[in-house]
């Protein structure tokens, strides 16, 4: 049912040139940067449970069209915050989504589950009301089988490297584990340290405290904490990290100056902290990584600019996570000019940018990676990460910046079966990019041919220092 | 002249396949449930007047591109408000009409004309100067048959529902006319307010006296005034309505507690409210206009983002809707995050959001109509009612929130021969997209064949009830 | 192996229609209204430098790419400001340049450099390592030769008028010399103040007293600053000049009553005027020069959203135009409405808008210039200036405001031997887009035969009133 020539452009020369092009990297090993995997799954190596567990209830992309609907979160199995009942029955989850699953059409979604379902699962049938417990005991047979044990799985999806995102705080034990047991899979930290950098978050506190106790020093002074934070990023480069991620609602930077710096993270620790505090101590770390980032060379990526749980009513219920994170307009020429005139020319540095925000891709971020020596476009973010929003993406950002400005594919995912379906759509819809091309002239084959192993897998590796 | 695959790309695969999808919908009948059509057309069943009256002086799309080269709007027959000159031979306006069809190559009001030239006047030959006069007569006789009176037409048009725009102080005599006679054609008033929340407008207080009066109460508090707006959203359903709009400048929706409500409107009454009154009057109002959708199932319209009469010069001379109100970037994210969070999942509310700027499509609209069970995206509104404005809407919102989410279309005319020619395009549009989906193996076609007939018809019903 | 059939779609039907548009117009003089050629070119007509010095070091477009994957500028050629070292050896630059090509792949640097060196200079084969001393040794051959002086060129490349742009105070030595020179080309000169509009400039009391000597007055109040702008348009249009044009920030507009307005220009002169200040001088004279305008019948240019210089480190280094120029977000509905509401139905004006925020394309400039007299909408500019950035210009504002409120091509470039390569692009695209209108029945075979002439040529010369 997955059609061989998806995704790419019913023009014959167009067609042609875009199925040679993807057919020569389609075997290529998938090189996965940035997502958000559970290292557990691959350091405990344990099956995955049952169907509605391993696809529904963790997948923000599925649960949140189902809700746009009117289907309540608890009958999807999400345990509501106050103890309330919430289906626990697998099966009749699984028969409510299938019975909802037209509301897919035409999303990425269904195009990733239908290509997981076939070429992971061995399911050609659409899902459908009539057979989806039929499709459910199908999968749930394979997920008893030791070839769908994660590791077998990450070793037949020919994952080359996988990087997890992981806090400051985090021990790392999985990694470690991982690292020493018998299995060859490259599973890599990614350095967040959100959690310690929103002062006003209600953990925050608690926060520095794991932070002084993990880093082994005392928090007193914003000395301390800039060196608790260094040390966490030698420890991450210690089993494997080779970058940080950075979740902000604004890319604003400016340093302050010592003194100023040092009275406001005492009123954070004091629990004075408001707003612009908030702000500006953002943007004040942000010129602080990015300089820890000249010095122990970890890649630097920035995602702002969505107004995380807009929906409170369901955050208060629910909590976080619950596909209610909205995008904003975002400016990056102003926000970030202060970092870049510092640091943008460093040859050290890497920054990958993304955005939620489209209308800056031909405005300021193709413009800007046409220029700073240190920054890299990050593929299309999450409601772009799909054929359209790539599509919009290379014919935007192209012609200013270059294919060489941009960092390959991420496939930013926490569902992990889905990893190759996501990769599949990204060299499908550059192949098929670098086809319009060719057939009008703007390249050459021999060109393209390059370019596209170049965005299929070199970039993201180059990129990210793998 | 109009070619029946006028709009399919001309791709043979996708050609045929959009042919096909179009076919199967294009004789469904049109459902109207947002347009500006003058209910008093209907209602008294009048000839409609000659050429010019009907199609060039009403209709601003087509008198402000005439006025952008360089012709004067009183030699369109449009009357200045100080009583001066204006053409009032309606040939010579046709001519001046026919001499500038040129202008309009490429742009929507060309293809809606040229429709309805030949599906509803017979008249195959492009409009130019030589044949002005000819064309002119040809239309005119038409006008002068009973086949032409407006009720014929809205059954020869196939219109199964039509909407009307109305104030919340009309009488709606003519909706009651309608309904006494004996013809059964379904108009429906819609509820828009905005005349009496917009406290600056000069015509404000004489607005609310009306409203008292037709409501049958004074209105000295704002308790009253409240009452007031329910009492005339009772009677417009009493009449058969189903929706309620409002045209805000800014999305802005926030409550104010009870004792500065009340201030506020009494600083209204007393001609003291500023600026900033009037925006926090209009986002309480929007709530509250919200918390009575919840209560009497009215679905709720938005319309925010138009500078209204930009050319202040013209309006001082000519008066409202004199087409030079122009579009400013709107930010809905923030600005609904309150009414969404407070009555978001409300089983009862349907919020149907329109926007004027596109970027906002993928960035904002297609994330919060993914996620929020009340919300709808209403079709691409005024200069994106359009191919290419048609086109761009699905590409950017359908991967995000699917189409389940959107509201089908919306002709929102004034110009009521136009009606079954936007529609037209509409369906051409939706059939075109969906058959390139289908060429690119993104859908099967059956799953396309059940989309269109919803997108044709099926979610403009059920998203406005009707 | 630049293609015949280059930049058009491969669908076979809008192909060869594409193709029949082009070739009506391929052979059109070229109408160069808005660039920034050096008059002392075509003045002194003087062979030109070798390839590096004409090619790639006055080239923003090229060593910003460069730069952007790490290669120094001064290994480019570009000299530091502090007279330090830099590479002056054209051809170990030349070799640089070529072992990078490949990162102008789908560029329109690419395209442009193809089409020159094989029109231009005869080269077929692409650059590379390998042929880097060879393709040098070609073009440097051609440049001796006569028929490579400026003004041949300049008559082979069927230049019809071109335009420069020329500081307020040059005394455009250079185009008198070429009027009084037994030449034939026209070169007219444009009006540019920025650099005496703007008083926070280092320079700006300098300028003024520039501007003071050319124009034979003092200035000490607004009046004999006003007066000597005046004198000066005069002066340019003496020798042919028939536009103006403005770089600023932010297109804000607004006048300042005679105090206050001489209040500030008091402040300027004596070095105390602030950021405010700045905005509101600029708000300021743009109303003037509307004014004089409206008076003289200047052509005024407006191209705002540029943040100037945004690498700081390296404007210090190197001085400005390096390559670092970002875009941001516009507003043209807000700043522009006092300018339009004022001096928008002025017969005598016209006022061509640019923008580098493509999101203001069919929110607010097709809007504004579907209704204002005096607007015309400028090509795509600079990042734009290229086969994506065209499409999605016709794509977003014909529809709303047409083709003929559109002001044809301006090339904008310093690169003398690239203007017909990028003729030849917006000539193909817009060929190619009214292709696609034919194929999909919007337009008429021969309404598209008449406004690719306009697109081609005609428009930008009524434009421009040239």
């Amino acid at each position: 049912m997955v059609h061989p020539d998806r995704y790419f452009d019913p023009d014959p020369t167009i067609r042609k040139l875009a199925s040679g092009l993807y057919q020569s990297v389609a075997g290529l090993p998938l090189v996965c940067p940035h997502g958000h995997v559970d290292p557990r799954l691959l350091a405990e190596n344990e099956p995955f449970p049952d169907p509605a567990k391993l696809i529904i209830i963790p997948d923000h992309y599925i649960f949140r069209m189902l809700y746009s609907q009117g289907i309540r979160l608890a009958d999807l199995g999400i345990a509501p915050l106050d103890g309330g009942p919430y289906e626990e029955d697998s099966r009749k989850i699984w028969q409510l989504f299938a019975d909802h699953y037209h509301l897919f059409r035409g999303t990425p979604t269904a195009g990733w589950l239908q290509h997981e379902f076939e070429t992971v699962f061995g399911i050609e049938e659409r899902l459908s009301s009539a057979n989806a417990m039929e499709v459910y005991d199908q999968i749930a047979a394979r997920l008893a089988t030791p070839e769908f044990l994660p590791r077998a799985l990450f070793d037949s999806f020919n994952i080359e490297t996988l990087c997890t995102t992981d806090s400051a705080t985090d021990d790392l034990a999985f990694h470690r584990q991982i690292l020493e047991d018998d299995w060859a899979g490259c599973v890599r930290p990614t350095f967040r340290p959100d959690a310690v950098v929103n002062i006003l978050a209600p953990g925050w506190k608690a926060e520095i405290e794991k932070l002084a106790e993990v880093s082994g020093r005392d928090i007193l002074k914003l000395g301390d904490y800039i060196n608790a934070l260094e040390n966490r990023r030698e420890f991450f480069r210690s089993l494997g990290a080779t970058a940080t991620d950075h979740g902000v609602f604004s890319p604003y930077t400016a340093s302050l100056d010592e003194t100023a710096a040092e009275a406001l993270f005492q009123r954070a620790l004091a629990g004075e902290a408001d707003e612009a505090d908030a702000k500006h101590f953002t943007g004040h770390m942000l010129m602080e990584f990015a300089r820890m980032s000249v010095e122990d060379g970890l890649v630097m990526q920035l995602h702002p600019g969505s107004w995380r749980n807009h929906n409170t009513s369901l955050f208060n219920a629910f909590g976080a996570d619950m596909g209610c994170d909205i995008p904003v307009a975002t400016d990056y020429t102003r926000n970030l000019q202060p970092l870049l005139a510092r640091y943008g020319d460093q040859a050290n540095l890497t920054l990958v940018l993304f955005t939620l925000d489209e209308s800056t891709c031909s405005r300021e971020l193709a413009p800007l990676a046409g220029h700073y020596p240190c920054l890299r476009l990050g593929p299309p973010w999450w409601f772009q990460d799909s054929r359209e929003g790539m599509t919009r993406f290379r014919e935007r950002v192209t012609e200013t910046c270059g294919i060489y400005n941009t960092a390959g594919f991420n496939d930013d995912t926490r569902a992990f079966p889905s990893i190759p379906a996501r990769h599949d759509v990204a060299r499908r819809i550059d192949a098929n990019f670098l086809a319009r091309l060719v057939a009008e002239h703007v390249l050459e084959e021999d060109e393209a041919a390059e370019m596209i192993s170049e965005l299929a897998y070199n970039l993201a590796k180059s990129t990210y220092r793998l």
